[in-house]
């Protein structure tokens, strides 16, 4: 769930101070049509790694909006009248009203967040007040309110550093000596609980956006152009249909995405792919006849442009595996009986039993992809089935199943070329169909398609691996190497 | 929540047999449109104390359906097949389709009760597992289908007696032997357990109708109507809104209701009253200045029909207390600032801190009367209060607050010589307007909306006292014996 929040972005400061004053206004905008409206209120929350100047988003708030109508506050430890009452009741206090805004830095989260961390509540305690929250929240995104919350994330070495200025300088010393979390000591236990809470309480009505904090004027841009798109949105709305939500999205500040990240041009060598294609086979092999995996599973998902080279990958996995082992499902359009089910029915009844191999070719990412795209579902229905896929996997991982799945990216003249090349190959005719030229005009949709994707549904039990694939060499033998490494780490 | 599913109901032969008829064919044809529909699936659940003949709920289904359609299962011990993969796997394998009926027996429930009543799962694990479940049936809900569950419940008394006739029959011997909670050995556990999974799991597109399963032919005809309901409410559905749930209310298969229950004819003589009224309020300020109070605190609540006697009982219960230890809040319309909020907001904000009383003089439940019944909110409003309502009491009891809930109840003539008399008395004739008298006029649709209210928000952190009130004496004491008892048992 940090995977686009672990890119660099480097947007300089002139590029930021050209951007800020349109942004300024566009947003003092959206305030006072919010206050005009007056039809709902704006709850804006923030959390983050330590280091990353969460505390400043209060200060941002008060000079970028007009003050008058914000209310914006870091809870610090509950007062004697607060502790008296219910968990909730010091932040039922500080809501905003409609048309005002409410900026909360930890707001709810701090204590739940902090307890898990510091090892103070077992997983059941912290998912039940996660659950708490997720009650509270939809209770307020049902009478009405517009919930945006960020979290700001920067990566372990990083984090080293700031650490260290803050100590040096005596200004900003004490953000550090006051650190509930311990700093950069508890950087992993900090990211695990941040990625439960986010899968937890990140769905529908209160997404959760995951903001790469580490380029000070990106991180600035990011957030207000979320919380103004997010008011705009909601402003625009007519009619009676349900309230918009804020976008599960990150916006397009620069170019830079997950995808645009991946260095296409990687590649192996012919007898280089041979050797070590030979030697994950045999690694693979040796894994999968393991005693331990008699009591787990091999889930394999494969997803990716079309003519990627799914096909090409799965058969290299299964060219020396036993065959009463492992299953391939591919997956088409729906028939009419799954039709008449939900859309994960059809996968739930091809999970593998215990020390069997499922591989998906194609998978339920097509609800998130495709179905998406291409309108086939509403918003609402692929909105929340990012949250429906993550419990679906986790129901796997606690099964025992080992869950990887794979992007393969190739770029579009890559895809050009094999599409053509396919079209001249006799057996590969069948493969490209009008359809396939079709979904190229859609790939920006696409895209952002995927990288939502990996966002929200990259998680530590069911990461994502993305595959640079315009070398089919390279891909087939990442690949397998990526499945030998969660093996040897699983058993 | 078991209240209405305590009240006698003496359905007997002849009028379920004159009934039954009519209803199998109203529903062969409801399943019939289902059917040429095929746009939703129907899924229900059974469960219920044992000796309530849950099991028979799958005969019933075949009898009765047209069994063609009909999915049925009581989900004994998972097989090898089952038990290797995840816990979800072989529900997911039972659903029906669009236009067709799944009937479960315990379902996904079963093995999470079973847990919680034998102690062998912690309340927070307990909490997981109903939470997964919710998850589960919003799923469902969500891409279309009808879900209707029923819990059947008897008395204790009513269970032993069921239970020993059920052992001595040899045909009937194995459902007592196999009995996985012990028979009524565990009663109390079985109780909380299914009060705990109501709350959890009974919100909104999922409803649990909890059934007096004593007298079988009230249970048959309580049943089938309200599937029938769930069923052709559905049906008539067209536009696009989101789809309509279960209702939330059992069907009045007769007059019998937790009010009409009551014994209005209670009274008390003046000399009586006085000398019990002064005990208990000496009782009362005795408990609240016991040590142990200062760390707990007290919130009353008292609801009732209009003319009912609350403000005469709340002055009894304030006559001698300490001023400076209680606030009585009285609510009338929301104000502008008030309406900005969320409509639990203003109550929040009058909870008492520890060691304090707080007297709502009507109160949340507003949500669930009067706004339900002069249609100030949307259905969907009122009916995912019940769920925040429960939610917010929770909080107060977690944070040491002892809640008791009185609903006043008169009758229509009472009520009429009330009104007229204070129409006749100079000082109170502003207690009575035109509203009054109007809302008179749908004194039957409060009335659903009260038994509905106690059956979904009385609990056992936060249980409703229904009142005589006729007798404003008997409704006095009755109140301030209920305050005392709860106080002595809670400090």
């Amino acid at each position: 769930m940090f995977e686009s929040a672990e890119i660099e972005h480097d947007i300089d400061k002139a590029t930021f101070e050209e951007r800020l004053p349109q942004l300024r206004t566009d947003i003092l905008n959206a305030q006072f049509e919010l206050l005009e409206a007056r039809s709902f209120p704006v709850i804006l929350v923030f959390g983050g790694m330590e280091g990353t100047g969460v505390i400043d988003s209060l200060t941002n708030a008060y000079t970028v909006l007009d003050a008058r109508h914000v209310i914006a506050s870091a809870f610090d430890k509950p007062t004697q009248e607060e502790s008296e009452r219910p968990r909730m009741w010091r932040y039922w206090r500080e809501l905003p009203s409609r048309g005002e805004m409410g900026v909360y830095v930890g707001a709810w989260y701090s204590a739940p967040l902090t307890g898990r961390i510091l090892g103070k509540s077992r997983a059941a305690e912290f998912e039940q007040e996660l659950e708490n929250i997720k009650r509270f929240e939809s209770m307020l995104a049902a009478e009405g309110a517009l919930i945006v919350k960020f979290w700001l994330h920067i990566s372990k070495d990083e984090q080293k550093k700031r650490l260290g200025k803050l100590v040096k300088r005596a200004r900003t010393s004490w953000r550090v000596e006051e650190s509930p979390w311990g700093g950069s000591k508890r950087y992993k236990q900090v990211k695990l609980a941040a990625e439960h809470m986010m899968k937890v309480t990140g769905k529908d009505s209160a997404p959760w956006i995951t903001v790469n904090a580490a380029n000070r004027y990106y991180r600035g841009l990011t957030i207000a152009t979320t919380i103004l798109n997010a008011i705009n949105a909601r402003l625009a709305q007519t009619g009676h249909e349900a309230p918009v939500s804020a976008p599960v999205s990150i916006p397009a500040i620069n170019s830079q995405t997950v995808l645009t990240a991946l260095d296409l041009s990687r590649q192996l060598e012919k007898q280089d792919y041979k050797k070590q294609l030979a030697r994950h086979q045999d690694r693979l092999n040796q894994l999968l006849s393991k005693k331990k995996f008699k009591k787990r599973s091999l889930v394999l998902v494969f997803e990716g442009n079309d003519a990627a080279g799914k096909g090409g990958a799965i058969r290299r996995i299964i060219q020396y595996m036993d065959p009463r082992r492992y299953r391939v499902n591919q997956f088409a359009a729906p028939t009419d009986e799954e039709r008449g089910h939900p859309y994960l029915w059809r996968f739930w009844r091809r999970l593998p039993r215990q020390g069997d191999v499922a591989i998906f070719d194609r998978s339920w990412y097509g609800r998130v992809l495709v179905e998406r795209v291409e309108n086939f579902c509403s918003e609402a229905d692929w909105r929340r089935a990012y949250g429906e896929i993550n419990d679906f996997e986790s129901d796997m991982s606690d099964a025992g199943a080992i869950v990887i799945k794979f992007w393969l990216t190739i770029d579009k003249d890559e895809q050009e070329r094999r599409f053509k090349a396919r079209e001249e190959t006799g057996y590969k005719r069948y493969k490209i169909t009008d359809e396939d030229w079709r979904n190229r005009e859609k790939w920006d949709d696409y895209a952002s398609a995927v990288c939502d994707m990996v966002d929200l549904t990259s998680t530590s039990n069911a990461p994502w691996t993305l595959v640079e694939a315009n070398d089919k060499y390279h891909a087939r033998v990442k690949v397998l190497k990526t499945i030998c490494e969660r093996l040897e780490e699983s058993l």
